[in-house]
């Protein structure tokens, strides 16, 4: 019943389809340069939430018993995955508990407020928080939901496979994000059953590689310390599984630096106005530098795993700048010829 | 020749259609609150160089005879129409020379001279500007390029209509932003022909009701000053051109306070992921405050048509943040297993 085969990712997305967004591919992107049009950009940033969690936690959520239920639920998270939980949970009226590394960003923290979920800190990394949030569970009967070890979450990933492969029916190659690997487990799992000759990238940050390090030893290897701006990349470990399915779907990995990142980020914005959090540019930066060989691809894509950058500060200097008196009053006026 | 025919604009449409995107409607909002989902929104924030503006300078200089753009064009603009034109002359090999208002925004000019155009600053508001270029026009024999009044620009807004015609067959209520009022007047004469039921709604902030002022005066009035965040909507006045297109196909108008922008910007944000400029946002916070009517509306459409916003300082310090040092170098690494 726990495992993932297609036919269940195939009723997986039935289940979440009126909740979550069919994200759109960005339109042709004719930039003025340094990319190649070819290139297909799938924009799981416009998910709900803000990144394509929400699939996950809605399959879990619309998969449970509703005595699980009853009491909430409890995530840890480096963001993302707390965001997807608080927006799902508020949308389906269940409590939520989000439990955060304290290095989280303001801007995730308000908007899982706003949504409504009871918030913890707890240690410095995603990995710190799990136990943390265990504890609680176990303590008030709370249902944990796992941000990538679990056979719901990789289902919630495997639809955003079957929706590229439907999106780009030619695709070949698909360059993807790795944090705790559900994401490139998940998609990769759907993608090479529907696509047998597609090629499979992971990219990592250099600072928090934690799928090529257990794959270089060939068993999970917990790193001392993760250091990057990519903050929802950076779980110090993989988990057995994704591991596993790694070592079966993946065929290369890529690591960027923080700099490479925020160089995608810029063009992402400025040729393309998309603002997108250090995890969302990652596969684009891969390619900008290089390190990703298109000239034998016909039609690549990158998939934009995030977009919660922490921008609630441009707001506050909007506001700041607001005037507040005009001649007319705001309100709606009929035309005058009409 | 110049005239403004449906003919005319499915011309000005194939003459472009290389150059811009076909920009996406947002998919299913599936907001946790606040808007309906039957509203769509054409994302025309993600049109190449931010903002609708695109389009009209494409069909200038697609149109224009070689000996006209031997010395370049030049343009007087509030920031989006500079940027489309620094855009557009970089992309075909045209020099440009954009001419701001001192008050534009760093992001603006950075991004202007990244696409390499020659920047001057004049006066304070966009209508400043434009004695300053038609000066330096005449001198240079440049051409000279008007953001709204000139049936080349509203060809341009006209293809927008048409596209949006088709996006979304049964539109009927469509709300647009104004500015100078080329984009309503545009996408509106094309609208209303294809879709004659369709009620369209203007929104201007109400410390820059240029439109508004002249369309109760029944002639062109110059405001005395403007004041509001909405800086590209932010023309002193509407030329008569706009002016008559308005009383003809416009139905309504909308006046929003800069506050209830930023409430829109950060909805777009925090539900979608969308960082926009004040601009972009207009059409939204007229929504959210109930100034337009949906009740009667069964397929409205809002227009987001900028996404500039002054988001440059994020980047810097997501640099300022970036870790240098890590374990493993940045580069490409093969999977063991395969």
């Amino acid at each position: 019943m726990d495992e993932l085969t297609l036919d269940n990712i195939a009723v997986a997305r039935q289940r979440i389809a009126g909740y979550i967004r069919h994200t759109p591919l960005a339109p042709r992107l004719k930039l003025r340069n340094e990319l190649p049009e070819k290139l297909e950009l799938k924009l799981e940033n416009l998910q709900v939430s803000g990144s394509f969690k929400a699939r996950g936690v809605f399959n879990h959520l619309l998969s449970a018993a509703p005595e699980e239920l009853t009491r909430g639920i409890v995530v840890a998270s480096g963001g993302n995955h707390g965001l997807a939980a608080a927006y799902a949970a508020a949308k389906l009226n269940i409590p939520a508990t989000v439990c955060l590394p304290a290095s989280a960003s303001s801007d995730r923290r308000e908007r899982i407020k706003r949504w409504n979920a009871r918030l913890f800190f707890a240690g410095d990394n995603p990995s710190d928080v799990f136990q943390f949030a265990a504890e609680l569970a176990q303590k008030e009967g709370l249902l944990f939901i796992h941000p990538f070890d679990a056979a719901k979450t990789l289902e919630g990933t495997g639809t955003l496979g079957m929706e590229i492969a439907e999106d780009v029916p030619e695709i070949d190659c698909a360059v993807i994000a790795v944090g705790g690997g559900g994401l490139i487990a998940g998609a990769a799992y759907a993608l090479k059953q529907l696509r047998p000759e597609i090629r499979i990238i992971g990219v990592e940050p250099a600072g928090a590689a934690s799928l090529w390090t257990s794959l270089e030893a060939g068993t999970v290897r917990e790193l001392a310390k993760c250091s990057t701006i990519a903050d929802t990349l950076s779980p110090r470990a993989v988990c057995d599984r994704t591991l596993r399915m790694a070592e079966e779907f993946v065929d290369e990995i890529v690591l960027v630096s923080d700099a490479q990142i925020v160089r995608g980020m810029r063009l992402l914005w400025s040729e393309f106005n998309q603002l997108v959090e250090p995890a969302g540019a990652a596969v684009l930066a891969a390619v900008l530098e290089g390190y990703v060989d298109l000239s034998s691809a016909k039609r690549p894509l990158l998939l934009i795993c995030g977009g919660n950058a922490a921008a609630d500060s441009l707001f506050d200097s909007y506001s700041h700048a607001a005037f507040t008196s005009t001649a007319y009053a705001a309100g709606r006026y009929a035309v005058p010829s009409k």
